[in-house]
């Protein structure tokens, strides 16, 4: 390929906006397809990004603006990593290059970036529901406009979209979901049929019969519609087949489309345009390949969800040496426990890599379950497997168990079950911004009543955790680490720890520094920093947010005039609030600063940078203990 | 009727357990499906409760037990509400005269009450989660006991079912569902179709060809599997026509039997009996009254759905002198708001009465959305109407809108968008007990970044509360208030509350009491006791937990040495732990006594005698001021 211009491409080079992509003939798209894959693999291979979901929808994003007429017809994009060719075709061609990066665009659709990014989105399933919300909008200001969401087969096995397109069909709201299945999670008999009557489908007097029962019926009383559309929905079984991908979708009131091959993107456009007559509930079902384009991807799809700075030829990372991360500790040392105690069961909602749960998968693929992305059914399926004398453990991202917050509390801590909660990604996990950082959880597990919280300091203590975890038996416990790699520290046999307890692990004189999770490390550091300047500042490992080890507060308390806390977490509620808790439970009177994540949202980066810039790492860490000990706080 | 006396019943008397149930003839069960009926609707006239559900599902429930080996064959009731009768014929018959009273049985099913209650609930829609993890444990330990889960159709529409059986359907575990269908939620096309084929289904033969069908796919590689499972689908969809209510969850992976009529229950157990033979995701459709048997409550069904004691003959609640609610405070004031401002949208999840909608919804229908038992949805939904400019009011019970808790964050706060939540039901609800306490509101929503939280002092606050959130447009607001009767005070016109602005509503000078919500009312009477003992204690209304009044705090602690703060919140991260946070951050050493509900679970009873326990009604914070005036409090 060599060094990549994008001024000797014939069309990408004049595209900047949808109303320039209008211009060029139908015919065109196909050699524009080509030009924006290689031009979104060139950018993203310098940068590191999400580039499999948006080489698979390459065709689609380009039949979709060619085809609408954004941003008065609202395309909602699920997830939004699928949204980089959308980003290029709407203003951001240039700005790619700063995707995911400080200061940079964002890796996700993001309303404040652009106004053809209609609702923002990260977590997955929320797109047919803000669809919703948009198309009532726009039948109550008497608009005409499109309302377009594309969704993932991955995002279509969350509830939420079940709920929306119940809730739609009810409604009968004129919205076009576009399901963009490339089979990367698969639901029984509903995605898996690919000989399908497609060209009748879009046959425009076939559709126009179709167009006129569904006119109809909101004429009729409920059950003479019902009976005219269980005629005509009667011919189309006959044609169809009965048992199809379409059944789910038309037992939701949708009509259903497709599937339909996602990269003719010639064909792409005239069924959008056949669609783009139609009114009603209407679902196009596309099959696209994750990663379309460069060979290592379609081997690898997986692989290239999100990359790292790769190689464009060979798709292999540029990447440092390998340090071991939590994640794969936590995986490896699951396998270990697992192995001996066959109670142990692990669950994961559709993140077996991110979460460390590839080991168990491998390794005792009958104790490993995928539930999809369903966070909620993931944590109750766990309190079910606990009724019975089983110990569940739930890994998903610190960020996605927002989603289970009730099944927690619900399911979970009031029946005292054993679940286990391993959430990875706590604190700030970088690119991914706002939507992703893991920072509210220390403080939505804190108030559910009896479950214990641990953040270990290092791997071992991670291992300890989870064998402490396994041992525990008497309810909910959760342990919660970052994104990233460990520290490096020798692992060892697995120690029981006790829960609510927690240690000094560096002694001083001058001030005490309290400190849960990765922030013990930065907080070490910090007073290696202190001590050049002559302060000696102690350092305690908290371990416990949930129980707090009160003795060791009460001695930390006893000892030192200032006590400051530090967390990678929102100062709301959270750990440093547990311990100003405590002293007003104890009439302490020493000042307390809490440190931890201000109570705003925080945008993407790397994670060594937004520490800096919320001096959470050392040196800020070192700064904030300076200015509290030497500065009197600011009296009323 | 007269006086009920149970000796008279012919079998009732005899039944306690499931056991004695197995010794009568199957004819008997109608006999007894009668005296059941009756005892169950005279033990609720005369203490109150759930009714309608419970009545509904009189037969079924016999069959079910009749038919299954409760408690090896584990019977997951979704909800709970509908588990009366599941009660009287496990252990409970006797003690169904205590149910949601202080001391008594719980409403809901619950564990720690009995080995028949498999799984506790109390939200909707996690039977059938709950049913895999128990069927996943079964198979791992090589037992061969049945898994039954029973679900209404109005959590039918919550996404976890969805969820749920997707999972079910790609695990191809041995469970039931039983679909309780009494149409009180309805889903397009999904539930609507009676005429079925039902008689076939349940022939012997037939099922033997499905289940062979079935097993077979086991064997087969997944594109053998899914031609064969296709051929059968299509002779069976031949016979039953297209667009069933099976389509749904077909497309599942679930075989569908039904509708049966759930009031026969010859029928009943004939089906069951049938269905006990076979293996696989089954799902059995069932037709059930709501309020089956009084003719009152076929009338009025959501009537009767939770009743205060009534007369057995006309389904009159014995009501005291009706005191306006805070529902409908609300309900009545968001009328008038809307009136005057188009751009309001009152969205709820299955709740019009219970929440007040049920006012907008006669008013302005066009207006009101009830989206089902989809919270998450209905956040999300909300979301996407206010990024059109819109201003939708999300009225949710604050237990329930736990579920949409990542939603709140994710699609609603992130963006800044303006929706309205308003939480019915905050803190301690009563009878409903611990799975319905709204004691974690206060604490979940503080923690998002840019969420004001109000929470008025009387109804006219409330009025205000509303005014101020449709006036505000800047991000997200939440007013919370309590189940139940307000204070009776006058209501005038509407006025706007500064944002972030409490008051003094007594002024003292022994000790400050900084009271949030209903707890206002609670202090100021407490202040009163305490006047009555020579203690003047100045009172405060918070008003709001999200931004709080700096200013008027930095007076009062400037003015008092104790400050006492009340809240029917749990004490983890709620008000009381914002305004410590607050003094830490301003190194304020007045003496702080945190005062609401404990970090536990708290069970049913009648919210006054709650109160009276946990000591925040007006006798109990009077109590606790005295005490923390004259006690030191103890140092290390």
């Amino acid at each position: 390929m060599g060094e990549y211009n994008i001024s000797s491409t014939k069309y990408l080079k004049k595209i900047n906006y949808p109303v320039d992509l209008k211009k060029l003939n139908l015919m065109d798209l196909r050699v524009l397809a080509d030009e924006v894959r290689e031009y979104l693999i060139d950018t993203i291979s310098k940068i590191g990004g999400h580039l499999g979901a948006s080489l698979g929808v390459c065709e689609l994003t380009l039949a979709l603006h060619y085809v609408f007429n954004t941003p008065d017809d609202k395309i909602i994009w699920d997830v939004g990593h699928q949204g980089y060719i959308h980003k290029i075709l709407t203003g951001r061609k240039e700005s790619l290059k700063t995707i995911r990066q400080k200061g940079g665009i964002s890796g996700f659709l993001k309303r404040d970036e652009s106004e053809f990014d209609v609702f923002g989105a990260g977590h997955a399933t929320t797109s047919i529901s803000a669809a919703l919300g948009i198309a009532t909008a726009r039948d109550f200001l008497g608009k005409k406009n499109k309302v377009v969401a594309v969704i993932g087969d991955g995002s279509m096995t969350g509830g939420m979209a079940y709920e929306a397109m119940n809730n739609i069909g009810l409604l009968k709201k004129d919205i076009i979901v576009i399901l963009n299945d490339n089979k990367m999670s698969i639901a029984p008999n509903v995605w898996s049929i690919q000989n399908y009557f497609n060209e009748l489908m879009t046959n425009d007097t076939y559709n126009r019969f179709r167009s006129k029962v569904w006119e109809m019926t909101g004429v009729l009383d409920k059950k003479n519609s019902d009976r005219l559309r269980r005629a005509a929905a009667k011919i189309e079984g006959g044609l169809k087949g009965v048992i199809t991908p379409g059944m789910l979708f038309e037992a939701l009131g949708f009509r259903y489309f497709g599937p339909i091959n996602g990269h003719n993107v010639v064909n792409l456009v005239k069924m959008l345009e056949e669609i783009y007559k139609m009114s009603g509930p209407i679902l196009l079902h596309v099959i696209t390949e994750k990663g379309k384009g460069p060979s290592y991807a379609t081997v690898h799809p997986q692989k290239i969800h999100a990359l790292n700075p790769f190689d464009k030829m060979t798709g292999i990372e540029h990447k440092k040496t390998p340090v071991t991360s939590y994640t794969k500790i936590f995986g490896t040392a699951l396998v270990e426990l697992a192995k001996k105690d066959e109670r142990i069961v692990a669950v994961n909602a559709a993140m077996p890599d991110g979460t460390g749960l590839n080991y168990i998968q491998q390794e005792i693929p009958e104790r490993y379950f995928d539930v999809g992305i369903a966070e909620q059914h993931a944590v109750t399926f766990c309190a079910g497997l606990a009724t019975e004398g089983f110990t569940p453990v739930a890994a998903i991202y610190s960020t996605f168990l927002q989603r289970a917050f009730d099944q927690i509390i619900h399911d979970v801590a009031i029946q005292k079950l054993p679940v286990i909660f391993v959430l990875d990604r706590g604190g700030l996990v970088g690119a991914d911004g706002a939507t992703h950082h893991g920072v509210f959880d220390l403080t939505y597990l804190r108030l559910v009543p009896g479950m214990v919280i641990m953040a270990p300091k290092d791997e071992n203590e991670l291992r300890n955790m989870l064998y402490t975890a396994t041992q525990y038996k008497r309810g909910p416990i959760a342990i919660r680490y970052p994104r990233g790699n460990t520290l490096g520290v020798k692992t060892g046999d697995f120690e029981k720890i006790e829960i609510g307890r927690g240690e000094i692990v560096k002694e001083g004189k001058d001030i005490a520094v309290l400190a849960i999770g990765n922030m013990v490390h930065n907080s070490l550091e910090a007073a290696k920093i202190l001590s050049g300047i002559g302060i000696d500042a102690e350092v305690v490992n908290a371990r416990f947010v949930k129980p707090l080890d009160r003795e060791l507060l009460k001695d930390v308390f006893g000892r030192f005039d200032k006590i400051i806390t530090v967390e990678d977490n929102t100062i709301v509620g959270g750990f440093g609030s547990a311990v100003s808790e405590f002293a007003v439970q104890y009439n302490l009177k020493n000042d307390i600063l809490i440190h931890g994540i201000p109570d705003r949202f925080i945008e993407h980066g790397k994670p060594e940078e937004l520490h800096a810039d919320l001096k959470i790492d050392a040196a800020g860490i070192a700064d904030v203990v300076k200015e509290f000990l030497y500065k009197e706080k600011v009296h009323v």
